[in-house]
């Protein structure tokens, strides 16, 4: 369903609206990998992670009277931030379910960016049935987080920028390790590298005890995660690989890398004082596995992309003080 | 002596060395200022700073038989990584005079960047002497932090980006605040915008206390600071303007804006939540003043100028939690 074809138009569709985002690189953080590391930095993507390009393809792709009537996501996160601000952006209502149990300030956030937030509380209430009851009343579509062609073209067009960076830093094969919750982001990057880039290979990285994605690939069918809760790592953690996503990967990506919590405070402290960017846990543990699972990897030349940076500054201050 | 050729001229010799830096923005920080807040990220610039501009520009400048024989700075922040950096990458010595109190981490990383580091005793010591002593043996050219046109038009780069990027957001005019130590960064950018984009007024930035370009611009002669020491913002605290960056900024750039130690740390923490940069204080002022300081601004577009972010993880930590 997912093509290169279809990245290609949402690249068109993104252009003027999502930010090219630079290949950052530092002498330091080379010296600590012992290879070259460049570093895509989608957290200095609007609304601070890549979930705004899937976000934005998904609005633009949709016929324009059913986009009028709006668009519902489940989110308490990424997803829903880029959901609400590339709705507003194509001035059309959007309706985020979000647990009332989620930060503060990502469900300001959310609302602030012009979305409709209706809370639900998770031990007593079903989000499916709220949100199918909005979705009929209203005749909203449902923008799925990961799972949905239109999202992993969006996502897909880092891919796309990638190549071309990469390109013009002179590089002419390389490991792209891509942090991977669901796989929109990792299948679409190795979608986009399949076509413009055939000598680059991705490779998805996960925390920890959440690593659904590396056991399917390996067991060759997939797995899901025993918990749901107990990482660091939020942004990335989803029960298992998408139904679209993981044929892809299965297809075109290489073995997973795990990291833990720590390697991923670790490798945030290093963003901090080597590419002066803000990443937060789940959107660190490629970084971290460039610079700490440098065993696991094959290349001289390695593409990280750093995700996100949505992370409270708590958890931030506790990284720098573990490891500034 | 310095002009918009020598600016085009460093912008060829700097293409494929120094980054293009994003021009950021959030809804977020468009609402507290009550306009539109364009960020120009020099601290995602080689080395942490837009130092490495001024320093690739001198440099690559020279005449390759002088160039050789290496180069020389005095410096114990950012100047001195810029150099270092620049003066590897052309595969000459360099040689940077620090004070032996410099904070342990800048003296590693300007050793780190090939430099050799030469320390003295602020106390017993003449700096100026050891330079005059080591530049007379070897020959080594001096690169001035300032006053010094291939430098002032290494920095200038840094305008002719703004004018294109703020050109692809459709903004026709706007005021530009610089944060302004000596004033080669102020002054590059003025004259590049003079050329490039003559409806954008650049206005200096600096820190309560030590706003010697702003007291120099309003009586017209250059005022020297009472004291260089009682600011976070080590980064741009200097004596007083440069004699060649004064007439410069008195002829194109309008009143300087002073901001408070805490108003930098809170645009740190804004900028850490936002934008996922980091910023150092120094590099922050322009961002604070734009976001509180607005009733000195006069445009409905500003373009702020982060300068560097070669913070301590202890002042970040603290801007976080004051302000976070």
């Amino acid at each position: 369903m997912s093509s290169i074809e279809m990245i290609v138009a949402a690249r068109a569709r993104l252009r003027g609206h999502a930010r090219r985002t630079p290949l950052l690189s530092s002498p330091f953080l080379n010296e600590i990998a012992g290879r070259r590391i460049f570093v895509k930095a989608e957290c200095l993507q609007h609304t601070g992670s890549f979930k705004f390009r899937g976000g934005w393809s998904a609005l633009s792709a949709l016929e324009p009277t059913v986009r009028a009537r709006g668009v519902i996501a489940f989110s308490s996160g990424n997803h829903a931030q880029g959901v609400a601000l590339a709705a507003k952006l194509h001035g059309v209502p959007s309706v985020i379910i979000m647990p009332s149990d989620a930060p503060k300030l990502k469900i300001a956030n959310t609302r602030a960016l012009g979305a409709e937030v209706v809370l639900y509380d998770r031990a007593t209430q079903d989000r499916d049935e709220i949100g199918a009851q909005l979705s009929g009343e209203r005749k909203l579509t449902l923008i799925k987080p990961f799972d949905e062609p239109q999202v992993i073209a969006g996502q897909g067009t880092t891919g796309l920028e990638i190549a071309e960076q990469a390109d013009e830093e002179g590089v002419k094969s390389a490991e792209v390790l891509v942090p991977c919750g669901g796989g929109g982001l990792t299948s679409g990057i190795a979608l986009a590298l399949e076509a413009s880039a055939p000598t680059f290979r991705v490779r998805p990285c996960e925390p920890d005890g959440f690593d659904d994605a590396t056991r399917s690939l390996a067991s060759g069918k997939i797995e899901r995660n025993a918990t749901l809760t107990g990482s660091i790592c939020d942004a990335i953690i989803t029960p298992q690989p998408g139904n679209i996503t993981f044929p892809i990967m299965q297809r075109l990506v290489g073995a997973g890398i795990v990291v833990s919590d720590d390697d991923a405070l670790r490798a945030m402290a290093l963003a901090f004082t080597r590419l002066k960017i803000v990443v937060e846990p789940g959107g660190a543990v490629a970084l971290a596995a460039a610079l700490f699972h440098g065993d696991q990897v094959g290349e001289e030349n390695v593409v990280v992309v750093t995700s996100g940076g949505n992370v409270d500054a708590d958890i931030f201050a506790k990284a720098l003080e573990l490891h500034g």
